[in-house]
């Protein structure tokens, strides 16, 4: 089905992505909560809409160039999920002129509530909450919320908090006390700010492991969650996923056999396939990535171990693979982390229905 | 300088640029080789023209993207130093039709010598010797290095090899061991095929650290490098260069504080910076990427000590840098390795001489 591809390209398998999403769009339904699919592994208008059902409303995204991308594409109520500084405003301010759609936005200070409030910026801002994971957010029993909510005014439209130490264990019990956790931050700090008379429309949480196995997301009313649609070799070693549901492999050819050296070369390498390897802490075959066959997507057992610029070195014990895979021929190779995979400069995706769906990369 | 820049951005200071590419012309002209310097780092025109010294041709790029766009910026005499397979005659095909610019390819095979030899391409290609790096390329003794030459006949112009392994060290004796392998592989090969009566004009070798520390460049007629340009803490590390070479940082503002876990957040995160960490091996402080003043350069001791895709984690052990790095002050990360960092998805570069020069990335 790939025959004569230009290597490498990303493919993406929509049966995968749409019983992804779907699942995932019936799981929250269950739960009577929003899902705000979060848009930074894909980054691509195509797989927002089946992201959300067909709904061109309630996306997260990662950078304001995703932001402008999705509201030039009709994408309203978009959360942009990074902390905001006024060296950006004007780029908000350009998204909102020119598309007329809400761009939420998230801080965790006074000084940048008050940076927003004291400018033109017409737009909404959630607060950001630790819930344990210590990066950005305050303790959601700080005295500083209330002062973030006050400054804001009506500017302030929520909470939101991130549990990404979800990703640290394998262990849906230790995801539940994460995802309890997490649920617990949100709701805590969403209840200090009502008790101080403020309205809180928005309580969101979201990692896609905390999504899937939390009890209960009472007080809750919207999840982001991003990497479900893709999954990768990171969620696979988690147990959050399996392999059938991994819809994101790059096609690569074989460029080079050195079998005095026991290796052979793909043209995968660093930019095609990202030097990240949290796979490996709870997969250590993951490598760099597994090499897949190009039309089953069966593993054949041989990994990447090794990425320089554009070279990926795979280990060949069994020479038979020097037969089995002559120079010129190709393999599928699931990513580590489907997210910085796809970052890697591809701009599009070859999908297994025949089409070309652009991505935005960038700032 | 910066004021106002929206970030995460790339900032390339072009004194230091101009000074790293002057001495390796000069280092190169004194030992009588071409100096082919590598475009994979930059993927910029400009950066090209002053590697060059002005010169429009002699250029090693890694993807047939580059090749493309320096042939339509009037570039001659490219070698895409990555193995080829027939997948990318085509796209070679197109760039020459284009452009009338010389393309050379690299090969190792007699499978792939037969398959150009057999097709329409008319470009000349080198035949890869590994030189101990055991990626790419046949040992020099090899048979297959004369049957390669014989199936190519006019097409053959040369070897090359490439001496990856020499950033295995921070030590220049073990580094000058390297260099003299990698010249003792690649004239080797060479005179196996002239004694064989073929023609062999090109004799390449390359890698930064060998190209500066070889004793001597004997029957070789031109080297490889490309990291010279910008160079980064890897570099610095293995004592390639010093500090105040580096011309490559990333601007990035500082979008959140969290003193209850005594971290700041910055928005240089593994796509601004790459999740590459091989600088670490000699320079364990590296982490992902130094934070440096943003006007002076000035290493502030505060380092990237973990990256997700947006965000940046910095330890902060003295709460004083909570008064020096405010919320939106901004601070320029020395990248762990340049040539991934640049490829991250900005576009281009902003230059410490106003301007804005665009890249390539992809394929």
């Amino acid at each position: 089905m790939f025959e004569g591809f230009e290597t490498p390209c990303l493919i993406l398998d929509t049966v995968r992505l749409r019983r992804n999403a779907a699942r995932m769009l019936a799981h929250c339904g269950a739960q009577g909560v929003l899902l705000r699919p979060h848009l930074k592994t894909s980054k691509s208008v195509e797989v927002a809409k089946i992201a959300t059902g067909g709904r061109l409303s309630g996306v997260t995204v990662s950078t304001l160039a995703e932001a402008s991308h999705f509201a030039r594409a009709g994408f309203d109520d978009l959360l942009y999920a990074v902390g905001i500084t006024p060296n950006k405003f004007d780029h908000v301010a350009s998204i909102i002129d020119a598309t007329g759609k809400t761009v939420t936005l998230c801080l965790d200070s006074p000084e940048m509530a008050r940076a927003l409030a004291e400018s033109d910026l017409a737009a909404p801002a959630l607060v950001e909450v630790d819930c344990g994971e210590h990066r950005g957010g305050l303790p959601a029993g700080a005295d500083a919320l209330i002062e973030i909510g006050r400054i804001l005014g009506p500017q302030l439209r929520g909470v939101m908090s991130h549990a990404g130490h979800s990703y640290a264990t394998d262990r849906v019990a230790e995801v539940k006390r994460v995802a309890a956790a997490e649920v617990d931050a949100a709701t805590t700090a969403a209840e200090r700010l009502r008790e101080a008379g403020m309205a809180v429309e928005v309580v969101s949480i979201g990692s896609t492991p905390t999504v899937l196995h939390a009890d209960s997301l009472d007080g809750i009313t919207e999840v982001r969650a991003g990497i479900y649609l893709f999954y990768d070799l990171s969620q696979l070693g988690r147990n959050v996923c399996g392999l059938e549901d991994i819809a994101l492999s790059v096609l690569s050819t074989v460029i080079g056999h050195n079998r005095a050296a026991g290796v052979m070369t793909i043209d995968a390498g660093a930019l095609a396939m990202s030097k990240d390897i949290g796979a490996n802490t709870f997969l250590p075959s993951a490598a760099y990535g597994w090499l897949c066959e190009t039309e089953t997507m069966k593993p054949t057992g041989l990994a990447l171990t090794a990425v320089h610029q554009e070279h990926g070195t795979v280990t060949v014990e069994d020479p038979a693979w020097y037969e089995r895979l002559p120079i010129g021929s190709t393999v599928r190779v699931l990513p580590g982390h489907a997210c910085l995979t796809a970052a890697g400069g591809y701009g599009a995706y070859h999908t297994t229905c025949g089409e070309t769906w652009p991505r935005v990369d960038g700032w």
